[in-house]
């Protein structure tokens, strides 16, 4: 199966164009497991909660995930993508999984970046990790890269690949991704967005782009540059994946040693 | 307080050269924290268990410890060297923290590489924490950077350093370094040594350098060649391996969501 990421670039609050901007998008590129950027549809910098629960939507009926269930169910593909979701009269910083058959799984951010604090619910799902035909995939959100944890939650759960949602500002992810799937022995595709906000006076973000394909021994398989959108997918080989050994007598999961550990 | 590595080329058994080059180098270093290779000593590619007992030294009494304790009292510095442990008929990869009082603590590798489990016991020492004046030390020893848990449990015990004794042959771990002192806010310090060993034939080893010393804002501070012997040392501030605020609102310890996290 090939599995990559859309680097897009959304424009704040116009969800019918971002949407269709990524649906074209997904209808061209050739993977079965697509990653689009964090809230890929209503774009990043809210000015206040309020705002965020007008634009956000409810999981599985919402107007992004719709599209993009439709999209799937055309393509034969899966999809995770960023998403502020809400839920009654809380909001959330999610990614969902959808496939042909519809929603799959839903993440919301655990952990949340600077004045997402101030808009965003933090996540109460689990990190989990869900089967799509042959391979297993767990998802984290942007920020979350920053605590081993999460990655080390979804691997030691059985994901193949971590879909990592992003809309990343600092410059640390792409590198730190080679060492989360080399200590994991695990793909994570980085899927971020490209271009500049600035709704609050003064505070005026950059989003880096980079978005990145990395294999399970560290290999950069696909990645994207600083300032346009672009698609990119490479083949999954889950044996790599489910293969733990760095050496002939090193599996990393089965080494650990958690007698040790104080966390 | 100035802390750094010495990245060294040992000669196999030669123990006497080996400690006389180190203690040389470690006279020259302006430094109160030293960080020597891993099995400094010894030399790495030991035929069998029993040829790393006949060189392994008991713990405060051995030879490289003796003359590591005596430079550090000349000096008034501590001293972090790897060392083969013998204790009874055990024998373990170590690394030893000295100082001007002598022997402050031993860590015992964690996790072994490859045919080092053939060879040594496996460490049965905790991930601990020792204050030396003003700034807090922790060890752990090169392949342990391949498990997160292990920086992590040292940084959540509160060092500000982790001085890492290495004989490295595999390419990723100085980059790793980067993202090990971003996601824990502390200082690394990776001492490796240079040249190449093959006493076992068709098992030719080169060990990488590429000493390192990373702060705890992911910047490296100092880094050595792949192929020469060199010491560096840089000024370490303790309020910034303390100060675990990546943004004004997220400690990156305060804001790990353990109720998630399933390791």
């Amino acid at each position: 199966m090939k599995a990559g990421f859309i680097q897009t670039h959304p424009v704040f609050g116009a969800l019918d164009t971002n949407i269709a901007d990524a649906v074209r998008r997904i209808t061209k590129l050739d993977a079965g497991l697509i990653v689009l950027p964090e809230l890929f549809s209503t774009g990043y910098q809210f000015r206040s909660r309020k705002e965020a629960l007008a634009l956000a939507e409810d999981a599985a009926t919402g107007k992004a995930a719709s599209h993009l269930i439709q999209t799937a169910k055309v393509k034969k593909a899966h999809i995770v993508a960023g998403f502020a979701e809400r839920d009654g009269r809380r909001v959330y910083n999610s990614a969902m999984l959808v496939g042909p058959k519809g929603l799959v799984g839903v993440y919301r951010k655990a952990h949340l970046f600077w004045d997402e604090k101030r808009i965003f619910d933090r996540g109460d799902t689990r990190f989990n990790v869900y089967n799509i035909g042959a391979i297993r995939v767990g998802m984290m959100i942007c920020f979350d890269w920053v605590f081993p944890e999460a990655a080390r939650t979804l691997a030691l759960k059985g994901a193949d690949v971590i879909a990592q949602p992003s809309n990343l500002v600092l410059p640390y992810c792409p590198a730190a991704m080679v060492t989360r799937s080399l200590e994991n022995r695990v793909y994570t595709i980085t899927a971020n967005r490209v271009g500049t906000e600035e709704r609050r006076p003064g505070k005026r973000l950059r989003f880096i782009g980079l978005s990145q394909v990395t294999a399970p021994d560290g290999r950069v398989l696909a990645a994207a540059g600083r300032s346009k959108a672009r698609s990119a997918s490479v083949e999954i080989d889950v044996r790599l994946a489910r293969r733990k050994l760095i050496t002939p007598v090193n599996d990393i999961f089965k080494d650990r040693r958690r007698d040790l550990f104080e966390l």
